[in-house]
Protein backbone atom coordinates (compact mmCIF):
# COMPACT_ATOMS: atom_id res chain seq x y z
CA UNK A 1 0.00 0.00 0.00
CA UNK A 2 3.04 2.33 1.14
CA UNK A 3 4.14 1.54 -2.35
CA UNK A 4 0.96 2.39 -4.39
CA UNK A 5 0.71 5.51 -2.00
CA UNK A 6 4.59 6.64 -2.99
CA UNK A 7 4.20 6.08 -6.78
CA UNK A 8 0.80 7.82 -7.09
CA UNK A 9 2.45 10.87 -4.87
CA UNK A 10 5.48 11.01 -7.56
CA UNK A 11 3.10 11.07 -9.87
CA UNK A 12 1.14 13.48 -8.97
CA UNK A 13 3.86 15.71 -8.75
CA UNK A 14 4.27 15.16 -12.16
CA UNK A 15 0.54 16.34 -13.21
CA UNK A 16 1.32 19.06 -10.96
CA UNK A 17 4.35 20.11 -13.10
CA UNK A 18 2.90 20.09 -16.57
CA UNK A 19 -0.28 21.96 -15.85
CA UNK A 20 1.84 24.20 -13.70
CA UNK A 21 3.90 25.14 -16.60
CA UNK A 22 1.07 25.77 -18.91
CA UNK A 23 -1.11 27.71 -15.95
CA UNK A 24 -3.61 25.09 -15.77
CA UNK A 25 -6.09 24.42 -12.37
CA UNK A 26 -7.02 21.49 -11.36
CA UNK A 27 -9.90 21.01 -9.05
CA UNK A 28 -10.64 17.14 -7.66
CA UNK A 29 -14.54 16.90 -6.95
CA UNK A 30 -14.92 13.84 -4.38
CA UNK A 31 -18.23 13.15 -3.09
CA UNK A 32 -20.73 10.25 -2.01
CA UNK A 33 -22.90 8.58 -5.13
CA UNK A 34 -25.47 10.52 -6.11
CA UNK A 35 -24.50 13.71 -3.96
CA UNK A 36 -24.21 15.72 -7.08
CA UNK A 37 -20.88 16.33 -9.00
CA UNK A 38 -22.56 15.68 -12.30
CA UNK A 39 -25.20 18.43 -11.41
CA UNK A 40 -22.91 20.99 -9.76
CA UNK A 41 -20.66 20.88 -13.15
CA UNK A 42 -23.80 21.01 -15.13
CA UNK A 43 -23.77 24.35 -13.60
CA UNK A 44 -20.63 25.98 -13.91
CA UNK A 45 -20.35 24.77 -17.98
CA UNK A 46 -23.70 26.89 -17.65
CA UNK A 47 -23.03 29.73 -16.37
CA UNK A 48 -18.80 29.85 -16.79
CA UNK A 49 -17.99 27.91 -19.94
CA UNK A 50 -18.23 32.17 -21.78
CA UNK A 51 -15.62 33.12 -20.11
CA UNK A 52 -13.58 30.32 -18.87
CA UNK A 53 -11.57 27.68 -21.00
CA UNK A 54 -12.52 24.32 -19.24
CA UNK A 55 -12.42 20.68 -19.53
CA UNK A 56 -13.58 17.67 -17.65
CA UNK A 57 -12.51 14.33 -17.02
CA UNK A 58 -14.72 12.07 -15.67
CA UNK A 59 -14.12 9.40 -13.47
CA UNK A 60 -16.50 6.11 -12.99
CA UNK A 61 -16.66 2.46 -11.96
CA UNK A 62 -18.99 1.76 -15.26
CA UNK A 63 -20.73 3.41 -17.80
CA UNK A 64 -20.74 7.01 -19.52
CA UNK A 65 -23.82 8.18 -18.22
CA UNK A 66 -21.99 11.33 -16.45
CA UNK A 67 -19.93 12.19 -19.41
CA UNK A 68 -23.02 11.40 -21.72
CA UNK A 69 -24.84 14.32 -19.31
CA UNK A 70 -22.04 16.94 -19.93
CA UNK A 71 -21.78 16.52 -23.94
CA UNK A 72 -24.29 19.57 -24.77
CA UNK A 73 -21.97 22.07 -23.70
CA UNK A 74 -19.11 21.61 -25.98
CA UNK A 75 -16.19 20.86 -23.94
CA UNK A 76 -13.35 18.94 -24.09
CA UNK A 77 -14.15 15.46 -21.58
CA UNK A 78 -12.29 12.25 -21.25
CA UNK A 79 -13.99 9.37 -19.40
CA UNK A 80 -12.13 7.15 -16.82
CA UNK A 81 -14.08 3.92 -16.49
CA UNK A 82 -12.36 2.51 -13.49
CA UNK A 83 -13.99 -0.95 -13.89
CA UNK A 84 -14.36 -1.53 -10.85
CA UNK A 85 -11.72 0.27 -8.91
CA UNK A 86 -13.09 2.81 -6.51
CA UNK A 87 -10.75 5.97 -7.09
CA UNK A 88 -8.70 7.79 -9.65
CA UNK A 89 -5.17 7.73 -9.63
CA UNK A 90 -2.63 10.17 -11.19
CA UNK A 91 -1.40 7.83 -13.75
CA UNK A 92 -4.79 7.93 -15.39
CA UNK A 93 -4.99 11.87 -14.90
CA UNK A 94 -1.46 12.08 -16.59
CA UNK A 95 -3.35 9.59 -19.88
CA UNK A 96 -6.01 11.86 -19.72
CA UNK A 97 -4.25 14.63 -19.88
CA UNK A 98 -2.46 13.66 -23.31
CA UNK A 99 -6.00 14.24 -24.34
CA UNK A 100 -6.39 17.56 -24.32
CA UNK A 101 -5.05 20.68 -26.18
CA UNK A 102 -3.28 21.88 -23.22
CA UNK A 103 -2.70 25.61 -25.03
CA UNK A 104 -6.48 26.12 -24.61
CA UNK A 105 -7.42 25.63 -21.17
CA UNK A 106 -7.77 27.70 -17.89
CA UNK A 107 -8.67 24.90 -15.29
CA UNK A 108 -10.08 21.06 -15.62
CA UNK A 109 -12.59 19.31 -13.36
CA UNK A 110 -11.66 15.88 -12.47
CA UNK A 111 -15.00 14.24 -11.31
CA UNK A 112 -14.33 11.81 -9.07
CA UNK A 113 -15.84 8.18 -8.84
CA UNK A 114 -18.62 8.61 -6.28
CA UNK A 115 -16.79 7.30 -2.74
CA UNK A 116 -16.35 9.56 0.35
CA UNK A 117 -13.51 7.32 1.69
CA UNK A 118 -11.04 5.85 -0.72
CA UNK A 119 -10.07 8.86 -3.72
CA UNK A 120 -9.30 11.15 -0.72
CA UNK A 121 -6.19 9.56 -0.28
CA UNK A 122 -4.88 10.05 -3.91
CA UNK A 123 -3.17 12.99 -4.96
CA UNK A 124 -4.31 13.58 -8.44
CA UNK A 125 -1.95 16.76 -9.11
CA UNK A 126 -5.02 18.83 -8.36
CA UNK A 127 -5.20 22.29 -7.43
CA UNK A 128 -7.45 21.21 -4.61
CA UNK A 129 -10.06 18.78 -3.59
CA UNK A 130 -13.61 19.76 -4.16
CA UNK A 131 -15.61 18.03 -1.30
CA UNK A 132 -19.22 17.88 -1.76
CA UNK A 133 -22.09 16.30 0.72
CA UNK A 134 -26.07 17.09 -0.21
CA UNK A 135 -28.60 17.64 2.88
CA UNK A 136 -30.28 14.30 2.17
CA UNK A 137 -26.96 12.56 3.02
CA UNK A 138 -27.50 13.53 6.91
CA UNK A 139 -25.73 16.18 8.96
CA UNK A 140 -23.44 13.69 10.24
CA UNK A 141 -20.95 13.54 7.44
CA UNK A 142 -17.83 15.39 8.27
CA UNK A 143 -17.47 13.81 11.63
CA UNK A 144 -17.37 10.64 10.30
CA UNK A 145 -15.59 10.76 6.81
CA UNK A 146 -12.92 13.36 8.48
CA UNK A 147 -10.15 12.22 5.73
CA UNK A 148 -12.01 14.38 2.85
CA UNK A 149 -13.28 17.29 4.65
CA UNK A 150 -9.80 17.66 6.47
CA UNK A 151 -8.02 17.63 3.13
CA UNK A 152 -10.63 19.79 1.19
CA UNK A 153 -10.02 23.25 -0.08
CA UNK A 154 -13.76 24.32 -0.18
CA UNK A 155 -16.70 22.63 0.59
CA UNK A 156 -20.08 22.80 -1.05
CA UNK A 157 -23.38 21.49 0.66
CA UNK A 158 -26.06 20.49 -1.95
CA UNK A 159 -29.73 20.54 -2.59
CA UNK A 160 -30.28 22.64 0.10
CA UNK A 161 -34.08 22.74 -1.01
CA UNK A 162 -34.34 19.36 0.54
CA UNK A 163 -33.26 20.39 4.14
CA UNK A 164 -36.06 20.72 5.82
CA UNK A 165 -37.83 17.51 4.48
CA UNK A 166 -34.41 15.86 5.02
CA UNK A 167 -34.31 16.68 8.60
CA UNK A 168 -30.89 17.57 8.73
CA UNK A 169 -29.54 19.35 11.59
CA UNK A 170 -27.24 22.79 9.54
CA UNK A 171 -26.01 23.63 12.84
CA UNK A 172 -24.51 20.42 13.68
CA UNK A 173 -23.41 19.81 10.55
CA UNK A 174 -21.75 23.61 10.52
CA UNK A 175 -20.66 22.64 13.91
CA UNK A 176 -18.95 18.98 13.29
CA UNK A 177 -17.39 20.47 9.84
CA UNK A 178 -15.98 23.31 12.04
CA UNK A 179 -14.36 20.79 14.25
CA UNK A 180 -12.79 18.74 11.46
CA UNK A 181 -11.57 21.59 9.18
CA UNK A 182 -12.28 25.24 10.22
CA UNK A 183 -10.39 26.92 7.95
CA UNK A 184 -12.42 25.51 4.92
CA UNK A 185 -14.74 27.67 2.96
CA UNK A 186 -18.23 26.33 3.20
CA UNK A 187 -20.42 27.36 -0.23
CA UNK A 188 -24.68 26.06 0.77
CA UNK A 189 -26.75 26.00 -2.74
CA UNK A 190 -29.09 24.20 -4.69
CA UNK A 191 -27.96 22.83 -7.86
CA UNK A 192 -31.78 22.14 -8.56
CA UNK A 193 -33.46 25.36 -7.61
CA UNK A 194 -29.97 27.44 -8.47
CA UNK A 195 -30.32 29.03 -4.76
CA UNK A 196 -26.52 30.01 -3.39
CA UNK A 197 -24.75 28.90 -6.82
CA UNK A 198 -23.99 32.83 -7.45
CA UNK A 199 -21.53 33.05 -5.09
CA UNK A 200 -20.28 29.84 -5.18
CA UNK A 201 -19.34 30.94 -9.12
CA UNK A 202 -17.97 34.19 -7.85
CA UNK A 203 -15.61 32.17 -5.62
CA UNK A 204 -14.72 29.65 -8.16
CA UNK A 205 -13.47 32.05 -11.07
CA UNK A 206 -11.66 33.83 -8.16
CA UNK A 207 -10.17 30.54 -6.89
CA UNK A 208 -9.38 29.69 -10.74
CA UNK A 209 -7.68 32.80 -12.31
CA UNK A 210 -5.31 33.10 -9.11
CA UNK B 1 -4.28 -7.36 -4.72
CA UNK B 2 -5.47 -11.02 -4.82
CA UNK B 3 -3.45 -12.35 -1.91
CA UNK B 4 -5.70 -10.16 -0.02
CA UNK B 5 -8.75 -11.40 -1.32
CA UNK B 6 -7.57 -14.95 -1.27
CA UNK B 7 -7.29 -14.56 2.54
CA UNK B 8 -10.64 -12.65 2.86
CA UNK B 9 -12.17 -15.58 0.91
CA UNK B 10 -10.40 -18.33 3.14
CA UNK B 11 -11.46 -16.41 6.67
CA UNK B 12 -14.92 -15.56 5.02
CA UNK B 13 -15.45 -19.54 4.83
CA UNK B 14 -14.26 -19.90 8.92
CA UNK B 15 -16.80 -17.17 9.43
CA UNK B 16 -19.23 -18.82 7.52
CA UNK B 17 -19.14 -22.49 9.12
CA UNK B 18 -18.82 -20.76 12.65
CA UNK B 19 -22.27 -19.05 11.77
CA UNK B 20 -23.65 -22.08 10.14
CA UNK B 21 -22.59 -24.30 12.83
CA UNK B 22 -24.86 -22.79 15.29
CA UNK B 23 -27.29 -22.14 12.93
CA UNK B 24 -27.13 -18.06 12.64
CA UNK B 25 -27.62 -15.85 9.92
CA UNK B 26 -25.93 -13.11 9.00
CA UNK B 27 -26.69 -10.08 6.80
CA UNK B 28 -23.88 -7.51 5.19
CA UNK B 29 -25.33 -4.40 4.86
CA UNK B 30 -23.88 -2.29 2.38
CA UNK B 31 -24.86 1.79 0.79
CA UNK B 32 -23.33 5.33 0.23
CA UNK B 33 -23.30 7.09 3.23
CA UNK B 34 -26.02 8.05 4.36
CA UNK B 35 -29.04 5.88 2.13
CA UNK B 36 -30.01 4.81 5.65
CA UNK B 37 -28.64 1.63 7.11
CA UNK B 38 -28.35 3.00 10.56
CA UNK B 39 -32.20 4.21 9.87
CA UNK B 40 -32.98 0.20 8.58
CA UNK B 41 -31.41 -1.39 11.84
CA UNK B 42 -33.29 1.30 13.99
CA UNK B 43 -36.59 -0.03 12.18
CA UNK B 44 -35.40 -3.29 12.19
CA UNK B 45 -34.83 -3.22 16.42
CA UNK B 46 -37.91 -1.79 16.97
CA UNK B 47 -39.91 -4.45 14.47
CA UNK B 48 -38.36 -7.04 15.44
CA UNK B 49 -35.97 -7.43 18.29
CA UNK B 50 -39.07 -8.75 20.33
CA UNK B 51 -39.36 -11.90 18.69
CA UNK B 52 -35.53 -12.35 17.04
CA UNK B 53 -32.82 -12.46 18.92
CA UNK B 54 -30.60 -9.83 16.80
CA UNK B 55 -26.52 -8.39 17.09
CA UNK B 56 -25.06 -5.76 15.21
CA UNK B 57 -21.63 -5.37 14.00
CA UNK B 58 -20.84 -1.65 12.79
CA UNK B 59 -18.67 -0.74 10.85
CA UNK B 60 -17.00 3.00 10.50
CA UNK B 61 -14.43 4.47 9.71
CA UNK B 62 -14.46 6.81 11.98
CA UNK B 63 -16.97 7.89 15.38
CA UNK B 64 -19.15 5.98 17.34
CA UNK B 65 -22.51 7.84 16.37
CA UNK B 66 -24.36 4.76 14.54
CA UNK B 67 -23.66 2.35 17.02
CA UNK B 68 -25.10 5.69 19.63
CA UNK B 69 -28.04 5.31 17.59
CA UNK B 70 -28.68 1.87 18.38
CA UNK B 71 -27.72 1.56 21.90
CA UNK B 72 -31.45 2.04 23.34
CA UNK B 73 -32.42 -1.19 21.76
CA UNK B 74 -30.73 -3.07 24.51
CA UNK B 75 -28.85 -5.22 21.72
CA UNK B 76 -25.36 -6.43 21.99
CA UNK B 77 -23.55 -4.16 19.10
CA UNK B 78 -19.65 -4.29 18.46
CA UNK B 79 -17.95 -1.11 16.77
CA UNK B 80 -15.51 -1.55 14.41
CA UNK B 81 -13.90 1.80 13.41
CA UNK B 82 -11.65 0.98 10.19
CA UNK B 83 -9.38 3.91 10.78
CA UNK B 84 -9.55 5.29 6.97
CA UNK B 85 -10.32 1.83 5.57
CA UNK B 86 -13.06 1.64 3.02
CA UNK B 87 -14.72 -1.72 3.83
CA UNK B 88 -14.92 -4.39 6.10
CA UNK B 89 -13.15 -7.77 6.01
CA UNK B 90 -13.56 -11.16 7.54
CA UNK B 91 -10.88 -11.12 9.81
CA UNK B 92 -12.50 -8.16 11.80
CA UNK B 93 -15.55 -10.18 11.56
CA UNK B 94 -13.80 -13.11 13.23
CA UNK B 95 -12.77 -10.96 15.78
CA UNK B 96 -15.97 -9.16 16.51
CA UNK B 97 -17.88 -12.51 16.64
CA UNK B 98 -15.48 -13.23 19.47
CA UNK B 99 -17.37 -10.12 21.46
CA UNK B 100 -20.79 -12.25 21.53
CA UNK B 101 -22.50 -14.73 23.08
CA UNK B 102 -23.25 -17.26 20.14
CA UNK B 103 -25.79 -19.59 22.09
CA UNK B 104 -27.82 -16.63 22.01
CA UNK B 105 -28.57 -15.15 18.96
CA UNK B 106 -30.42 -15.72 15.53
CA UNK B 107 -28.88 -13.28 12.93
CA UNK B 108 -26.04 -10.73 13.15
CA UNK B 109 -26.53 -7.27 11.29
CA UNK B 110 -23.36 -6.22 9.65
CA UNK B 111 -23.65 -2.32 8.92
CA UNK B 112 -20.27 -2.16 6.51
CA UNK B 113 -18.36 1.34 6.06
CA UNK B 114 -20.46 3.50 3.75
CA UNK B 115 -19.55 3.12 0.51
CA UNK B 116 -21.27 1.60 -2.77
CA UNK B 117 -18.03 0.39 -4.36
CA UNK B 118 -15.37 -1.76 -2.17
CA UNK B 119 -17.22 -3.43 0.25
CA UNK B 120 -19.32 -5.10 -2.73
CA UNK B 121 -15.55 -6.81 -3.34
CA UNK B 122 -15.28 -8.38 -0.24
CA UNK B 123 -16.56 -11.46 1.28
CA UNK B 124 -17.80 -11.97 5.03
CA UNK B 125 -19.05 -15.13 5.51
CA UNK B 126 -22.66 -13.37 5.46
CA UNK B 127 -25.34 -15.53 3.43
CA UNK B 128 -26.31 -12.09 1.94
CA UNK B 129 -25.22 -8.44 0.89
CA UNK B 130 -27.90 -6.02 1.60
CA UNK B 131 -27.96 -3.43 -1.01
CA UNK B 132 -29.10 -0.11 0.49
CA UNK B 133 -30.21 3.17 -2.08
CA UNK B 134 -32.15 5.87 -1.85
CA UNK B 135 -33.98 8.09 -4.02
CA UNK B 136 -32.28 10.71 -3.33
CA UNK B 137 -29.45 9.82 -4.88
CA UNK B 138 -30.89 9.59 -8.14
CA UNK B 139 -31.98 6.81 -10.16
CA UNK B 140 -28.88 5.52 -11.87
CA UNK B 141 -27.07 4.23 -9.59
CA UNK B 142 -27.87 -0.01 -10.40
CA UNK B 143 -26.47 1.01 -13.62
CA UNK B 144 -23.22 2.93 -12.42
CA UNK B 145 -22.37 0.77 -9.76
CA UNK B 146 -23.37 -2.33 -10.93
CA UNK B 147 -21.03 -4.99 -8.58
CA UNK B 148 -23.30 -4.75 -5.47
CA UNK B 149 -26.27 -4.86 -7.51
CA UNK B 150 -25.09 -7.97 -9.07
CA UNK B 151 -24.09 -9.71 -5.66
CA UNK B 152 -26.91 -8.80 -3.41
CA UNK B 153 -29.82 -10.83 -1.93
CA UNK B 154 -32.02 -8.11 -1.73
CA UNK B 155 -32.25 -4.34 -2.74
CA UNK B 156 -33.94 -1.35 -0.60
CA UNK B 157 -35.17 1.37 -2.30
CA UNK B 158 -34.88 3.72 1.20
CA UNK B 159 -36.27 7.19 1.23
CA UNK B 160 -39.47 6.72 -0.69
CA UNK B 161 -41.12 9.68 0.99
CA UNK B 162 -38.45 12.01 -0.90
CA UNK B 163 -38.78 9.91 -4.61
CA UNK B 164 -41.31 13.35 -5.94
CA UNK B 165 -39.21 15.92 -4.73
CA UNK B 166 -36.27 14.50 -5.88
CA UNK B 167 -36.71 13.73 -9.27
CA UNK B 168 -36.48 10.10 -8.64
CA UNK B 169 -37.53 7.85 -12.38
CA UNK B 170 -39.01 4.69 -10.92
CA UNK B 171 -39.40 3.19 -13.89
CA UNK B 172 -35.60 4.15 -15.13
CA UNK B 173 -34.22 2.70 -12.03
CA UNK B 174 -36.47 -0.21 -11.89
CA UNK B 175 -35.51 -1.43 -15.56
CA UNK B 176 -32.13 -0.31 -15.06
CA UNK B 177 -31.94 -2.82 -11.49
CA UNK B 178 -33.60 -5.26 -13.91
CA UNK B 179 -30.59 -5.56 -16.13
CA UNK B 180 -28.08 -5.60 -13.85
CA UNK B 181 -29.78 -8.31 -11.65
CA UNK B 182 -32.97 -9.38 -12.98
CA UNK B 183 -33.86 -12.12 -10.18
CA UNK B 184 -33.09 -10.02 -6.55
CA UNK B 185 -36.09 -8.76 -4.83
CA UNK B 186 -36.55 -5.23 -4.38
CA UNK B 187 -38.19 -3.18 -1.25
CA UNK B 188 -39.52 0.19 -1.72
CA UNK B 189 -39.78 2.08 1.83
CA UNK B 190 -39.28 5.05 3.57
CA UNK B 191 -37.60 4.89 7.28
CA UNK B 192 -38.65 8.00 8.12
CA UNK B 193 -42.69 7.47 7.70
CA UNK B 194 -42.13 3.88 8.28
CA UNK B 195 -44.45 3.39 4.75
CA UNK B 196 -43.32 -0.29 3.08
CA UNK B 197 -41.20 -1.44 6.08
CA UNK B 198 -43.97 -4.10 6.93
CA UNK B 199 -43.49 -5.95 3.76
CA UNK B 200 -39.55 -5.98 4.23
CA UNK B 201 -40.24 -7.02 7.57
CA UNK B 202 -42.14 -9.95 6.89
CA UNK B 203 -39.66 -10.83 4.06
CA UNK B 204 -36.71 -10.47 6.55
CA UNK B 205 -38.15 -13.00 9.26
CA UNK B 206 -38.86 -15.43 6.70
CA UNK B 207 -34.72 -14.98 5.02
CA UNK B 208 -33.79 -15.02 8.84
CA UNK B 209 -35.79 -18.40 10.14
CA UNK B 210 -35.02 -20.39 6.63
Amino acid sequence: MKNVLDRNRDMAARVRDILSARGIRMINMISSPGAGKTSLLEVICEKLSGEIRMAVIEGDVATDRDAQRLKKYDIPIVLINTGGGCHLDSNSIDIALREFDLHSLDVIFVENVGNLVCPAHFDLGENFKLALVSTTEGDDKPIKYPMLFREAGAVVLNKTDLMDCSGFNRQTFISDLDNVNSQVPLFELSCRTGEGTDAFMEWLKLSISK
